[in-house]
């Protein structure tokens, strides 16, 4: 299998641009300030693993024309001058007491004097990455400027996804389902989990993927209790209900999918909560067309567990955005009346509760084209797997 | 080699707790809000990866006396019911119009009557991660609650390693030192680098990592000029310097080093470059000792290094803090008068520029004993590699 092209055409990027200042003119917003991984990729194409280090801050700022502009640590400098990118400012991080806070200064002054507004993101699934203290020093500093949540503006753009996009996804997607057909050959009754997990992940990279950073899941005699674990040095055995959830990444973008098997044997109720959590998953898929809404997606998953459900909903929702992050906006919840449109790439993940604590979920992932919903990842099978 | 246990004992979290109490008494705080993750792990144990998921917030309080006090999603409450903790406040998350903002306001509205003091972190290499608009939101329903920045206090207690820690420190960068010592048995010219990458991380889970979540490198003719990159694919050529630097982790600890390799045969510029930061690294090594502070480690390595550089220092410092965190407090800097300590773990990571924007960086990691720093990695050899 022929992998996509890395990174994205320079048009990739001004045509996001282009789309964020038309919606920022619209919302009367002079600028965008950000300061996560994803939106300053999103806007620059600047991809490092650097981010796992807390210790420096980034910026990027959209202005209301023309291209971004970088306000980055200088040992970004080289990578950041790879990019579109032409107006790149850096300082030498880490300087505790003026980590890029001068330079936002510089930059912010003009519109401060001017008393306009510019965007932040402020709301759901967002945090701002830079200290708060510099945060507050910063605005302390720029009196008049007017800060808006523009969360909404940013979250518009990153759910619908180009095809470029959705070539990476529906590439890691197809590596995650070949990582998944493979764990019948390498789980086994008396292999501690941990192990298990370190061989998924090798087979993943084996795969292609470029990393497997997110991995959970549980086994347990009759059903996993618990989705979210690292893993226990307990060994597999024979009437374990095992659950894999795994965001493996290619390039920058994620699969997120999860694949439920018995070892040795499957009790009935288990069996019974695969079958409908399948088919639930069946209703999510024809539900997903363009014009429903996520609540939509919810209700017509949340019919079919209706059948069986205990677990009184802790999970939240049953599935979300899926692309640069693990997960992204929307939610299949009744909460979130969100419209599906064509393009965007979705997990469906429904769950249920079926007695003494047990719980399971299913998970696939899809992405909405006009005539409906095309799935990326290879379907689970409809009765749960035996190892 | 036998691994060490998962997890810590419970006296561990109880330590820590009530040295963190201790100081917030010293410092006038009657609780500490945490948000992040290794923060909510050091008072807990609560350990997952699903805070890659940027959708919920999650929260710990250490009130004044007794155990800290959990406010999380409940898709974690039963992870979060097997560590030490108590008292746990769940909410079906995610509820973008109340997610969390009023358990935590139902918590701190005794503290706000009062007008008392939490902390919170909001100084160097920390943020807030909850959303911003919801933080605000929460002060504002606590009027007369005072934050303090307590970014002070948690880093006295965090850069000072328990027995325990640097058990599972010492692992994986043992873990890490046989990985790196099986580069050149799977490195070699032609091999694009995004396969090497791929190599190096399944050696890491072979050798016992959990994961190999951080990975950068370089590799170009004569020297590279980039140290945050993603894996090109470029073949390495002979003439290339390669470098890899690596995060590998085992029980949510971290190991950070990296190495240096010449494809074929290494010009003499690269090989200069290479003695001058090994023996920066020795100066470093034999200049950690309790007493010291990071800024006699800066200028003991900037002694040698000061030798040949062009670079102007835009690296920003020559090592820092290891643990939970890739990086952490302190930093080899001239600005970091931070005097180290018995059971600080610390990277040594100098580097320098050598002609045509080309760099080279060098890291080893070491736990500071009474008598001096003990190394963890296996050392660099002493001359460029030539593999």
């Amino acid at each position: 299998m022929t992998a996509p092209d890395r990174g994205f055409r320079e048009e990739e990027f001004a045509s996001r641009t282009a789309r964020a200042q038309e919606r920022m003119a619209e919302a009367g917003l002079v600028g965008l300030l950000l300061t996560t991984e994803p939106e300053v990729r999103y806007f620059s194409g600047f991809h490092t693993l650097f981010w796992q280090s807390p210790t420096r801050p980034w910026f990027l700022f959209v202005p209301a024309t023309g291209k971004p502009i970088a306000i980055v640590p200088g040992i970004g400098a080289d990578l950041m001058r790879r990019t579109w990118i032409d107006d790149i400012r850096t300082w030498d991080a880490p300087v505790p007491e003026d980590d890029g806070v001068s330079l936002l200064t510089d930059l912010l002054t003009p519109y401060a004097q001017r008393g306009e507004t510019i965007g932040l993101m402020k709301g759901h699934e967002t945090h701002l990455r830079m200290p708060l203290a510099d945060y507050e020093r910063l605005l302390a500093g720029l009196g008049a400027l007017q800060i808006a949540d523009a969360t909404g503006l940013v979250r518009s753009l990153r759910m619908v996804k180009s095809e470029a996009e959705i070539e990476k996804i529906a590439h890691i997607c197809a590596i995650g389902s070949r990582t998944f057909a493979r764990v019948p050959h390498f789980a086994n009754a008396g292999q501690p989990l941990e192990n298990l997990f370190r061989a998924f992940r090798r087979e993943g990279l084996a795969q292609g993927a470029d990393d497997v950073p997110y991995l959970v899941g549980g086994a347990d005699t009759g059903g996993y209790r618990d989705v979210i674990s690292p893993p226990s040095r307990r060994p597999l055995a024979t009437g374990d209900i095992l659950m894999l959830d795994s965001g493996a990444n290619w390039d920058g973008y994620f699969c997120d999918f999860d694949r439920n098997y018995a070892i040795g044997s499957a009790d009935d109720a288990s069996r019974w909560a695969y079958d409908i959590l399948w088919r639930a998953t069946e209703a999510g898929i024809a539900a997903a067309r363009p014009g429903a809404t996520c609540r939509d997606l919810f209700l017509a998953m949340q019919g079919v567990i209706a059948e069986k459900d205990d677990q009184g909903g802790d999970v939240g929702r049953f599935g979300h955005g899926l692309g640069m992050q693990l997960t992204e906006w929307p939610s299949h919840a009744a909460w979130d009346t969100t419209e599906i449109t064509e393009n965007m790439v979705l997990t469906l993940e429904p769950s249920l509760g079926y007695g003494d604590g047990r719980i399971m979920v299913h998970e696939e992932d899809i992405v909405v084209r006009a005539g409906g919903a095309r799935l990326l990842t290879e379907r689970a099978a409809p009765e749960l797997p035996i190892i």
